[in-house]
């Protein structure tokens, strides 16, 4: 028997008309498709892909054994997490063994941050496996903001908001144009390091970029805490040619 | 009167599949489509969007004043295409004048190296402007190349091969993932970047990503020179968890 194909597809942050046509005609061409969730939840890639989903297309929720009840710093976050993923690729691997191929839906773009190149990872050897580019999170964003972000031969540092305060300075010091994304809990981190090198006033926060409820404004009047899909942008230093 | 609206529209790296729902919906729905190209050819982004440019659409050419007769260093250079976007931006200026919207296609994401930003630059305080994301050449290439970049807390750098080789090296070095952009004469220059630094056995050559006749190979095995469409992937150094 013929395996069946592997589909990675990126759909995109948030705005479903920033699926692509290919992403769209993949998902019309596979008997089913498989997306992260929480266990309460839908998921945010399958909300996104809704009008592309035909009712007899099976469906494979991969929930998430926690989300924010365990911290990432507890060893058991690791291992509780590899173990997931070793679950999640053995029920795709069983469908793809039947011949059947399987969209995994990604929000944004699947090779930059993505969960599902976890399960990439591990399936990519043993299946045929294809990766439809997404809009990422951060290109959404910065087109919703209006904002350029490298002109010529600007540098782009693309920055988790996780690292140590000090490490955040530095890059934020060196590129010429950096987006910090998982902002969330390092609010209070990152607004310091961005003062600490001047480039408060030209930060812009975006938060649930290009979903309906998207909010863009000056870093600098963002006030409060930052929810998980939020992110800070720092344009280029080069203007106007 | 009412003004013309602006788009500046990214129609991806080069498969016309990899054009978003939205990119397609807006040439449906101007009168007018901008592009950049050579004064001999139709241009990259032109030739993407071709399927979607209805035959009663305008067509602006923005043919540029020259390519690579004239290297970058030379102070003319800068000069002459500051003129050009300059005209350029008044060509479609009338036209928004008019009332009539424009579409300004850019091939991968206008905000990421696009030309179209010198245009926005100039434009967007006098008309209503539209950013429609696209897919950008390096997820065009890291996809394709079945690659993923970034896992976790990895930092990626997105570095222009244009920079000196000692420059090129220190970045190698700090990065967990890397592209590096514009590498055509930089070829030399950058492998010795990557051996220097030891990344070259990692690093990834993609040439003319997603296009047909699209190459893709371990970086130490690209010999001969690069052209314009080509870019290096560093993916980061974090592996399965």
């Amino acid at each position: 028997m013929v395996r069946g194909t592997l589909h990675v597809v990126g759909v995109g942050p948030g705005d479903p008309d920033l699926m692509t046509l290919r992403a769209v005609k993949t998902l019309q061409g596979v008997p089913v498709v498989a997306y992260f969730c929480r266990h309460d939840t839908q998921g945010h890639a399958r909300r996104i892909a809704q009008a592309h989903i035909a009712a007899t297309t099976q469906e494979i929720r991969l929930a998430y054994p926690f989300t924010t009840e365990i911290s990432v710093k507890d060893p058991s976050y690791h291992t509780d997490m590899h173990a997931f993923y070793d679950r999640c690729a053995e029920d795709l691997a069983a469908v793809l063994e039947e011949g059947r191929d399987v969209a995994l839906l990604c929000e944004g773009d699947p090779f930059l941050y993505g969960s599902a190149m976890y399960l990439f990872d591990r399936l990519h050897t043993r299946f045929e496996t294809q990766v439809v580019p997404g809009i990422s999170a951060m290109s959404g964003c910065w087109s919703q903001a209006a904002r350029p972000m490298t002109h010529g031969d600007d540098v782009l540092c693309v920055l988790p908001a996780t690292m140590p305060e000090e490490a955040l300075a530095h890059w934020l010091d060196k590129a010429d144009a950096a987006v910090v994304m998982k902002i969330g809990r390092n609010m209070p981190k990152l607004r310091k390091a961005l003062e600490q090198t001047g480039r408060l006033p030209d930060a812009v926060y975006v938060e649930r970029g290009t979903q309906p409820e998207a909010r863009c404004l000056p870093f600098a009047e963002q006030e409060g805490p930052a929810p998980y899909f939020s992110l800070a942008l720092v344009p280029g230093r080069k203007g106007v040619r």
